[in-house]
């Protein structure tokens, strides 16, 4: 277990009809709220209408920025910064999911810096500081309204980037309002949770008992009430259990002491760049390759993930065995869900994969990958 | 699963040498420390003497007041209220176990109020500030170090109570500060730890799979690792494993969605009022009986216990045969490590029992228990 420093302030209001609290956990310490949200989904559920009634009623004053696409753009970004700057807004609201959220984090950061923003983005510069900003979540998959995490497409170049944000300042988690997502989107947003366990809980570290564990809980949490809300999207229980999940893995508790792998998210973000897809979609073809690939790095971590996550007995057969068991009941809950576990499924051809590999580069921390190693793992998930 | 809403700011500062730190941490925002513990074993084991050397080096003013006892006294507390006004101390550092974090949190509260302190404890005042704490932790069991809970016992009237506090600014983790706890205070801890989730485990909420299984996650570490201190001390990753999750387990998070029994830490108080014993010796003693006592209220609950926390099989028999045994070992553990698990052990006699259940009054979440319930439960833990 390594030396860890982790501090995580963002307040979390949990539960039904918590986004008519938006204006009353704004009101005591802001004027003037930035709005940010996608297209018009939020409009059409009704939840647009409650929020403004919520800041109207708390005397919060706002003002609006629409149009967040599913990649969130740098040219909406710079927009934002504009907009905050030129009217005074001392607070970002995002309504959304994690590409709202991230583009209101990047907006948060780029106001109290006088440079470029995408300079955070290319590491020219280390988020510090932020105007605070706060979320009402309607997709629990990316994690990004508890999370240091904030992804940008520089739309300019067609350059996707990450950085290390600040944390925001409260995160609302009604599960109800995840009710009307489209299946395939509560799939993707399945495999995106149990994702990002997963590359912390495959990790290089020794002794983290405690924190695989925590992982295994939140997996386990997934795998159990993924299916109920493919037959029941309104099951409101499991939709709890999810968004709750969701927030956990990817909030830096799971990988307090250990280092993550992370190279499974980069060699789909590489697909991605190739082909449109749902993120969680690409990681349900990338994960059964790259386990079936490293698996022999580390057999026991691997055993342990399919007795404990995947319910496998000792008695199954031999290690390698369970190993293997294991990869395939997390390629078959993928498939239950109605995900694609191919390249080809998604569109993607052998001829590419030299190209996609190039782009991720060397990457990994459970395995250290190479270029020649990340083609293997393309060429696993082919069919 | 109940709304809910959770925010935890502390900073938790974990590992080896972590101590070393402190000085760091502090100086940037504040100038005068009152360094607050309990009586000789910090300058003992060296301890006192780092973080002297941490807090001058960085050029913080400090001065002290030692002499916390397990069951850390009002008195002293007024002491430290006095103390810090009369030399503008503007942070409390607490270096110690729960006791000492306890009376710093007292402190903390108390030097920003006009009236007694002991308001807060008799439910006069609610704490909403206090002078900001933190802490270098050297007994992992009690949580104090990120939980809102303070306890202290007014010595003029010889009671004791607990408050609503506010979190710690951060807390010092360095398990390698457990290596020298005597083996029956690490064994206490450890009880203490379990009963701090068993107590949030068997709640009256339902629906509340992924927090059941952080639990589970918890209570699986503790059982797994103290063992391991017990045959060898110095065992870091087992203490490491232990102590991140002794705060975890207290720190709020596992009772996000959920309501927490607690009848049985105030039967165990009632005990410590007639007797001198450990917190979590008189735990063993309780939760036995408790659970013998309430488990038919929900035995699916029971069994869940029993089979994912004490590796109980189907197979093994009905489902109250299972609960029974889940009940035993929980039992045994606390006998393999050395701790009493009845009244007569503890030199606690039966006619004593009357008036320890009327100390405790009506209690309980999980199973409202009346006092006449609460003689039972006395009498199941008699021998």
């Amino acid at each position: 277990m390594d030396n860890f420093i982790y501090q995580n302030q963002t307040k979390i209001v949990f539960g039904k009809d918590t986004e008519n609290m938006v204006g009353s956990l704004i009101a005591p310490t802001y004027k003037k709220v930035l709005l940010h949200y996608g297209g018009g989904s939020i409009k059409k559920s009704g939840l647009y209408d409650r929020v403004i009634a919520s800041l109207e009623k708390s005397g919060v004053d706002y003002i609006e920025l629409s149009g967040v696409a599913p990649n969130p753009r740098l040219s909406l970004v710079n927009e934002g910064i504009a907009l905050c700057r030129e009217n005074d807004v001392d607070f970002i609201l995002a309504v959304g999911g994690g590409s709202v959220i991230d583009s209101a984090k990047a907006i948060a950061i780029g106001v109290l810096y006088d440079g470029d923003v995408w300079d955070f983005f290319i590491g020219k510069k280390k988020a510090e500081d932020s105007l605070p900003f706060g979320s009402i979540v309607t997709i629990p998959a990316a994690g990004s309204e508890n999370s240091v995490s904030c992804v940008v497409t520089n739309d300019d170049i067609n350059i996707k980037k990450g950085m290390v944000s600040t944390r925001a300042e409260f995160a609302i988690l009604n599960p109800e309002l995840t009710y009307t997502l489209p299946p395939y989107q509560s799939a993707a947003g399945a495999i995106d949770i149990l994702a990002h366990v997963m590359e912390r809980y495959f990790t290089p570290t020794p002794d983290v008992g405690f924190t695989d564990r925590l992982c295994e809980a939140t997996m386990k949490t997934i795998i159990d009430n993924a299916p109920i809300i493919m037959e029941n999207p309104e099951d409101y229980n499991a939709r709890a259990q999810i968004m709750w999940a969701s927030t956990i893995a990817h909030n830096g508790l799971l990988n307090t002491g250990r280092l993550g792998d992370w190279a499974s998210h980069h060699i789909q973000h590489a697909m991605g760049g190739m082909v449109d897809m749902a993120h969680g979609a690409g990681l349900a073809v990338v994960f059964p390759a790259w386990m079936q690939y490293v698996y022999k790095h580390d057999i026991a971590r691997f055993k342990q993930f399919a007795m404990r996550v995947w319910d496998m007995d000792a008695a199954f057969g031999s290690d390698e065995d369970i190993v293997l068991e294991g990869i395939r009941r997390y390629k078959a809950f993928a498939q239950s869900l109605g995900l694609p576990t191919t390249l080809k499924e998604l569109g993607i051809s052998e001829e590419w994969i030299p190209k996609m590999a190039k782009i991720c580069g060397r990457d990994g921390k459970f395995v250290v990958l190479e270029v020649s190693d990340i083609i293997e793992i393309y060429k696993l998930a082919l069919v």
